[in-house]
């Protein structure tokens, strides 16, 4: 991209305009000397960073373009925090900053997440270890009180010693990890801050009632905002990000095969390129799986989502999907490799093939649409059963081809082990519809656990359609992704997930 | 394992002893009638308590015996704490926890890090956002101040709800994800705190310079302990993560393969196959090598880690590595599948596909020596050397298979087609091979980067050798997880990187 850099004074009667490529310098040969070239290089110093500047805006814009939802987290936090100081701004008796306004507003500004799971999760250890530790404190203070001036410091600091260390060994325990690993720091922070207070018990009562009814109105005004305006639900999340990577890797089950037998012919296309990369999401969204599967525990019913609808099997189902996109990997990998079957043996097997690959999607897209809709995946088992019988024709057709082969050609042997990539890519193929099934038996066991309803026939599909439309944005994010897809450090990244936080 | 439960209440006369199964309940038929079942359901109960403490207290146990360094940081933070909280406690000036004490105080609990990085982040983080947020919020507070009572709410509001919302925002950029998460949360914690507090202008100074002071002291009472006593290096973390997996990589190819062609002559031994499910920690560790290879970039040189140690090529290396785990899960598919290769088809290729599996091994244990001992991968070229050939003599084998097995069997075509899972077999160990030569080059990228040192022949090993026994702890942890690893779902819950917070 050129970019046209009009010098700014240009009333003095010297005009430049220089056209340069994007990150490069103006080098301007002239016999004015030291000054004209210090001028140039202070011309090409301002291109090159309104250049950076217009990159750097175009990213943070496409960031928030791709899934606008961001943009109003970042006002719902700004909207949480002017009210909060409203609040104690507007009230008669404002003790300033160092008094207990101040708790409201750390409240909203370490409680507030982007998703309400979060913000859930952080009020709810907030409040929780915030009293025990204060009850905690206080009962030490009492102890410490009563056992005379000499021996109170060291009450204290050994209490204090004994239970910071403790609380924070108790942060590698997976459970505590997971889901009270917040409210370890606050029972932390909120037990040295009391305990090393040197306020009298009597006192720190008074102290800690206005500290909880401040921290009170924080927590309330976060969820207050986080839930009433535009809430995104962690477990929704989890919901359409298994839909998404169900239909990803259907995509890239069918285009690597076809991608496979249309090798020969021609190049395949870039955009079908693209769309047999989308495994590559699958084997990244582990980490978001499992924190929101984390999160969505703590949100309340809403939608279809019932109260301890079973997240976690999401994240067995993303198991399963990661298990089957292994196999999806050396396949895709077969597909790009330079020592190809001959062309006269692809043909022979590049129907039944073709077939069994689309089948095998058909059942992942099936399921996909049977898990967004929330219905009973039944007729996921006939797709399942035609996917079967696919997998016999291949078997079939593998059995019949040495002698075909033999057939073909004299040099019968020779042929027999060029036509080895091919077995390879049907066991693959084979191994693919075997890892599909049990990711089939993950949606079923999803589908016993949340109750998914029962449909008449012809109700399924319309659900699906509905489905679709209810989350546009997700599905716009999802090919703006799929797009850049192109390379294994892409996907390393973990950029599928962009909605994820 | 049952458990002898002793009532406590011996002296009353009555004496019980029951050895129950662990969780099961104690049913005594009785006709004693509602009092007994009550005692008896009673004692159930405190059997059950106790052995679910038991067994959690063993739980937690193993988590502290399995790495000694976890409990050190506990004690650590502990020691931090108490040190802070003496501080100010022999002040002569002590001013409460309502004043600057708490900030201190407040800084220690949520800086300290397990690792030396994590600290330095937060704590670099902490400092730099305090005083940027300190100094535009002071700016703001004195424009507010200029512009007269009226407009100035409105001023400090509107200030404050944008600078949130954009700060908010800024979380999304990767960049600031990854490096400046925390000191945004305290940018706006100290701008809303600023901002809102109502104080004039100069009061601000006094405030802001004291707040300084004490959240300077947190931090350096942070480093030090965290430095100073027993620390933990994200990076030597990353380092020995790599290391590890490497070798369990190497571990895992060598054991499917032997796995496969034991197959048939007696079921693999258990033993051997938790070896051979080594390539699932690589499969589970992007998470936690990419959190550390972040962290590690915040340490200052440390022992063989210089200043601006690649720490971002360990992770491409975990990605190569991830690259080549994914075709080891569908080699170990193959050696649990139900169909296999009739025997003596398998005994044709047993030799050199076992050979291959061990040479492909020992590229990496190669690989991963000269990784731990910081030292030239040199020799790791003669390994790939030789597991070239073997490439070359398996690729000749199967080529003169067809006609072996022609020659062995009247109805060829057939067996032929039954000897099919070796060919993938043996397609997968030469893709494996191709992935592992990639392993090599990222680490011989790493060296280059790094500078790992030249050696002279025969030093090689002996660097080696003092390598492991620097670390035994690491090794202990590793064989733990190795014994443990049974099962795919285990293997998803990460537990493999059982040293990483």
């Amino acid at each position: 991209m050129d970019v046209a850099a009009r010098e700014p004074q240009a009333k003095c009667g010297l005009e430049w305009r220089v056209t340069v490529p994007e990150g490069a310098s103006v080098t301007v040969e002239h016999d004015a000397g030291v000054a004209a070239r210090a001028w140039a290089w202070l011309v090409s110093c301002v291109v090159a960073i309104r250049v950076a500047v217009a990159g750097f805006a175009r990213k943070v814009w496409k960031i928030g373009a791709d899934d606008p939802r961001r943009a109003v987290h970042g006002l719902k936090v700004g909207l949480a925090l002017t009210l909060v100081s409203v609040v104690y701004y507007t009230r008669p008796v404002y003790d300033g900053v160092g008094g207990n306004a101040m708790w409201a507003v750390m409240t909203v500004v370490v409680v507030f997440e982007y998703t309400v799971g979060g913000c859930m999760y952080k009020g709810f250890n907030r409040a929780v270890a915030t009293v025990s530790a204060g009850l905690i404190a206080l009962g030490v203070n009492w102890v410490a009180d009563k056992s005379g001036d000499k021996l109170e410091p060291f009450i204290l600091s050994g209490s204090l010693f004994l239970l910071a260390a403790a609380a924070t060994f108790s942060r590698f325990i997976p459970t505590v990890k997971a889901r009270f690993d917040y409210g370890v720091t606050i029972f932390i922070l909120t037990f040295s801050l009391v305990a090393v207070s040197g306020y009298r018990v009597d006192q720190l009562l008074d102290l800690a009632q206005q500290r909880m009814s401040t921290i009170g109105i924080g927590i309330v005004i976060c969820l207050a905002v986080c839930v009433l305006i535009w809430p995104v639900w962690a477990g929704q999340e989890l919901h359409l990000l298994t839909v998404r990577n169900m239909e990803k890797l259907a995509g890239a089950v069918e285009a690597c095969v076809e991608d496979y037998f249309a090798a020969g012919s021609a190049k395949p296309a870039a955009a079908a390129s693209s769309k047999s990369e989308g495994y590559k999401c699958v084997l990244n969204s582990k980490a978001s799986e499992d924190s929101q599967a984390n999160l969505a525990r703590w949100e309340p019913p809403h939608g279809r989502f019932a109260f301890r609808h079973p997240y976690a099997q999401y994240a067995k189902v993303g198991a399963a999907m990661r298990h089957c996109a292994y196999c999806v990997e050396s396949l895709s990998s077969c597909a790009r490799a330079e020592a190809q079957a001959p062309e006269h043996a692809k043909r022979l097997l590049g129907d039944v093939c073709t077939r069994l690959g689309a089948r095998c999607a058909r059942v992942l897209v099936e399921a996909s649409a049977s898990v967004a809709a929330m219905t009973d995946p039944k007729t996921v088992d006939f797709a399942v059963a035609d996917m079967n019988t696919a997998v016999h024709e291949l078997q079939g057709d593998l059995r019949a081809l040495p002698p075909v082969l033999l057939a073909l050609e004299p040099a019968a042997e020779m042929s027999l082990m060029d036509a080895m990539p091919l077995f390879t890519v049907a066991s693959l193929l084979i191994e693919i519809s075997a890892r599909i099934e049990g990711v089939v038996d993950a949606v079923e066991t999803l589908a016993s656990l949340a109750n998914f309803k029962q449909v008449e026939d012809g109700d399924d599909k319309k659900g699906q359609t509905t489905e679709t439309k209810v989350h546009p944005l997700n599905v716009q994010d999802d090919d703006a992704s799929a797009q850049e897809n192109q390379t294994m450090k892409h996907a390393e990244q973990e950029h599928c997930n962009t909605t994820v936080k």
